[in-house]
């Protein structure tokens, strides 16, 4: 398909001229380090082609993004039995804010802000031993990369500053809404947020959500499609941290994004999109990624058809 | 195209076992004495075909089904400089809450919150002498049913039941969000609120929103496409008051209901629809209305093929 | 007494050495006007002796200072029926912000925040036809000074500038916590808050607090012993807007101030006391006011004995 | 002084009556098997002599009225440099909110507030190799009882229940406010609220809050005269948890409780007085010692002359 392939090259071109704006995420060291001038892109078609430019391979923290993959493992083992512990709806405050998750008496509002990602994963230890080890199999499979791994300078760094996500799991422990040890939660956690991946494994890995649950590595169903569709309208309500109503506005697809730098967006029935630039707006969210997302998308009827 | 016909009438029959369910608002006594047993729907695609079942020729009060008007003709008007006096961005408050408001210097989260259509109205007020006989105008010609009116028993009764409103409004003015005099800023915007529409009505009306902007009834475009669009994502993010992200985990289609029991969806590049029925949820959504819609939905591609 | 008479003047030279420190209140002209380098203190002890210097005998708006008298007159119709309106305990919050008010409810914290004297202005125009004319009236007997007068201008520019405050009293009123018409009651509440007194009137007619009731000007008991008592312990928690637990460490005395400058302390059983100076500092207190009591508070026990 | 004697019997008695009301607090095991029928009160006088009357000899676990022994001793090794870690201002929240702390950026608003206690731990933890150790030896020396313990079965217990505390400890160390390991900091917390006093222990112990800092058992200044005021000042703003200015209004002392159900009050240059008894009210201060201090406030005067 040689239209796609030109046009992530040419989205790869203009994205990189917004490199230079924004701040690389800088609370941990690990992080801090990272290129501000690198850019990446993939696309992964449900019919199992990848486009991909710049440094589509050169593997980044996904840090957030995993919230997408613990959110459908807990799915899958608990189904809707999970809403009970975190809500479905916008948080509408910072995605590590205790002021709401006091006041609604320790159930996080959505599971892509911290709380909610730690209820997460607490129900993930309560269901499997080590469940970073889990996810790292799966993110494997999933994307057809055996090398992928758990950047354990990464862990370490998240763990030396943990403080406020202490804060927030002890403030949930405190409403019996998570039922192991914050210190094991936590690690698992942390893991998690540590893997490494590149723009063409997250693409690959998370095509599942453009698919109807069908995941293109395993040529398997990975959930059912209801499933898929709603994972997806969580990300468009929530999947942006506290810019997800503006990101819906200027782009208008299901995203999430994570402080490494990495956004992840899907055109239901059509493909899944990952782009990576470490430089981040004050929301947190990647500019060049963003800007590569909404050059995608404003164009993608014109360049594709409808 | 008998199937939707067909398939209009059974959501209508499922959606009636759902009556008896929920409270009809009683905050003001002109919405309190509709009768709770009401429903209708009515579909318009973007062919111009009309489906409608139940009760879907009744007027009922659009209240902040209007706010997608204000909206739509306030950014007519002023562009994307209305983003300066209110947000994009999911409020994750109550609707009517001062909290937020107060926090964030008098600039309302998104349009579709109370204190954010106020300040629409306010916009509007410097724009037109009167903006509700515009949008009365407007509303009759999008529809072409020139009969459509203010309700002036629900105008009168917003008014004496103003005291939130007239808190927020001031509380805005006090930020100089608000231009106008506040008395006449809420007239205005109670006016747009208390507009009577049907079903068939308001389906056809804001069938722009699933035909890119094309208006259905004049047979011209209404709005530029990408504003269609952008429109119909803040309807995803921040439709359904505090039930946004709920309702789109369930249903997924952009929507904005109002509490005299209508919900407006849109299916874009297909069809606009709306459901009706008085008793709301405890968030203020219509409970039988919803679950037409929820119905519609998850049916949607089995019945009327992808 | 000479050495009051000493002390009096020391604390007038002392004061004033703070003069440049601070802003005048700007929010209305009328007030911002006035010139920084005035100060005035005025000392009425309980035998009725008068011990003054600096600009003491010249007139200012006494502004929140009017929130002690609200209060005494109100208990004096309502009794602690007044409580079931309007709380006793600290805000922790800015005297006028609308959070707090509407997470509890329509019910201010205290009676000096300016919601709680809206509320208390609410009940005395449920029980006087003219509040202001009455407070004039009480005004002028307590102080002894038939010339006091509502100043018409700072009145004017008040109601100009009633945005927040008519936030307020309508978020109140939604909660019922009004009973009478929001403008009439603002009107009264400004009426009260804009008389002209001197440090002299002041500390005259608020002498009641420190003689247990006992009003020094006209002979006769005002309020009953434990009532003096109890206004006294509120202006210990919540007198001195946000800063009321920083003043009683510093200061140690129920004290009131007002954006207009003035502050008036009482020393139980033995004096009350009224400085002012027009600049404030960031908790809206008058700066060199504020020192002055610091130093009369500090030195009471080595100066006039035990 | 035989009336003096005759009196404690009186608030004894009267006191009693309110037995049966409220209810013992049940956080914790340790805490909430303790009979609610006791009752017990003693008074210090700054000339040394000691009216007791009813179980004023059984210790209880001090809880929170270890802030002002914790207050004190950090106030001796730091100064005013204390306030740079910790405000001064009433809360207005509940004791052991997060929202609050979060919004001020993890400096609590008073020592009183748990968050504000844990502070005052970590300066001591930095101070001193155990703080509990020597706040056990200081409140064995200033009450002459050697015999004075922590309580390991309530620490336990506590320890298990930290998690709230643990809370507000992480996000305070979040923004740089804890500079102590959180466990070691929270230990030693718990240790110094799990001391056993009586009544007559802790009247003694506090009496040189009411003689100007001078230390009745060990016949030693203990604090500065003027640090000793503002102690009573914070107690007064902010000693009775969330019912302050309640307290303030009805009782006028300068006054500590905990929700072992002591209460210990200050009457400057006269007495020092601890009431106990487990029920607590809502705001978790002891029903029948708060009875019993409004008692001896009210009549104080007629009782004691002025």
């Amino acid at each position: 398909m040689v239209k796609m392939r030109d046009w992530v090259e040419e989205i790869n071109e203009r994205a990189r001229t917004k490199l230079g704006i924004g701040r690389v995420a800088d609370y941990i060291p690990a992080l801090a380090e990272r290129d501000a001038n690198k850019f990446g892109i993939a696309i992964c078609t449900n019919e199992g082609e990848i486009y991909a430019a710049g440094d589509a391979l050169e593997p980044f923290s996904i840090q957030s993004i995993s919230k997408v993959f613990l959110l459908t493992l807990s799915l899958r083992v608990y189904g809707n039995a999970l809403w009970e512990r975190v809500g479905l709806n916008p948080s509408g405050m910072p995605f590590n804010s205790l002021t709401q998750l006091e006041a609604e008496r320790g159930k996080p509002r959505n599971p892509f802000i911290n709380a909610g990602a730690i209820v997460v994963a607490d129900r993930l230890v309560s269901a499997f031993a080590t469940p970073s080890k889990h996810l790292q199999d799966v993110a494997r499979k999933l994307s057809g990369n055996e090398s992928i791994l758990i950047d354990r300078r990464v862990l370490e760094s998240e763990w030396q500053h943990r403080s406020r996500n202490a804060a927030m799991a002890y403030l949930m422990k405190a409403f019996d809404n998570i039922d192991n040890d914050v210190d094991h939660v936590l690690h698992s956690y942390f893991s998690c947020c540590s893997l490494s991946m590149s723009c063409i494994d997250l693409a690959i890995a998370l095509n599942y959500l453009a698919a109807d649950g069908h995941a293109h590595a395993t040529g398997e169903p990975f959930i059912a499609p209801d499933l898929a569709r709603r994972i997806n309208s969580i990300m468009v309500t929530s999947g942006m941290y506290d810019a997800a109503g503006d990101f819906a506005y200027r782009v208008g697809l299901p995203a999430k994004s994570g402080v490494g730098g990495g956004i992840v967006a899907i055109v239901p029935g059509k493909f899944s999109v990952c782009a990576w630039s470490p430089a981040l707006d004050e929301n947190g969210n990647s500019v060049a990624a963003q800007y590569a997302l909404e050059l995608l998308a404003s164009e993608m009827d014109a360049r594709l058809g409808r």
